[in-house]
């Protein structure tokens, strides 16, 4: 099975790895991580990756995951990614994103009367494209599939891992990353969070 | 405040994205990935990073932090790599180990009868160099802290922002990316997953 994953300038780089690393660990499975130009991509934050793959070159992949962050401003004004995005989703098994990248399947024309989801401080930008926005930790409509925020991607992967190779498989990937969250706080949706903290995370909209 | 995460071959790489994508969002906090040797390193997977530096220009980071992977028993043979690490502990606020990353401490000779932890396959490793090792999320012994397997780190990481930063900046930043987890099975940890998913998760020992 082949999943690719877009690679961009200013991706939020958890909202990309926290899928991989469930993903890239199914049984005969391959990650490919694609782009749009060749060269290094920075992270938000500063960290370098390298994409595997120019778009073309990966045209019909199993997976296709489109993962956010403040570089998809830049993504959705690239026709190549939108098209490139909607051939692939002609014969994928699924098509997913995380976080903002759920606002470029909007902009390719996936979502138009679709329930999906995206992070909590980006819910208007979704439902300009049309979309019945969920605030839910991973919607799936068919075989699109969209997860909540940066960190929802990994509950989102084990989804997709249980829907392509079964729940056995998916538990072992859990017990394997050792997923058996315990945040210090329980301040991670914003009907938890406390006012003050909701006010401060609000202004650091990316 | 420098944060400075260790990059090698093979590296599981959700053990530093998770308390990167964490830490790099510190009011004024910046991560710098450091390696024992030049080029691009390839994590579990394939996916291909870059190091922005080497060791010995970041001889004094606030927070060290050492991941895991299969990676680690080549990192542990490194002289110059563990001689990194004790210099820089000295000096450091936090010096920190997710996953198998903690055995890399314990080559560096600075877990001796101390409490840590490690991914839940690997104990009997973590214990050969004479740790007390705990079947704990995230262990705590003065300046050193370790995590458990992989996505421990995200819950280290924050525990990390909440010591450095205080309670409201760890907070804000657990719901900036939205860590409201939410797996779809209960099968994270060796005592609660079902007994042929952790033989089945037992085989892939990395």
């Amino acid at each position: 099975m082949q999943i690719a994953i877009l690679l961009f300038d200013n991706i939020t780089i958890l909202d990309a790895v926290g899928p991989y690393e469930v993903l890239s660990r199914i049984p005969d499975a391959t990650v490919t991580w694609v782009s749009s130009s060749p060269g290094p991509k920075k992270a938000k934050g500063g960290l370098t990756l390298l994409a595997d793959r120019r778009l073309g070159e990966v045209p019909a992949p199993q997976i296709v995951l489109i993962p956010g962050g403040s570089g998809v401003d830049g993504v959705m004004r690239e026709p190549a990614v939108l098209e490139w995005i909607r051939n692939a989703h002609r014969t994928s098994l699924f098509t997913a994103a995380v976080c903002t990248g759920s606002l470029v399947l909007g902009a390719a024309g996936l979502l138009k009367g679709l329930k999906a989801t995206t992070h909590w401080n980006h819910r208007d930008r979704l439902a300009a494209f049309g979309v019945d926005v969920a605030a839910a930790r991973v919607v799936r409509e068919g075989k699109i599939v969209t997860a909540a925020g940066v960190s929802a991607g990994i509950d989102m992967a084990l989804c997709l891992v249980r829907w392509t190779a079964g729940d056995r498989v998916a538990q072992a990937i859990q017990l394997g990353i050792e997923y058996d969250p315990d945040p210090p706080f329980d301040s991670g949706s914003p009907e938890k969070a406390p006012p003050e903290v909701l006010e401060m995370a609000r202004k650091t909209r990316r």
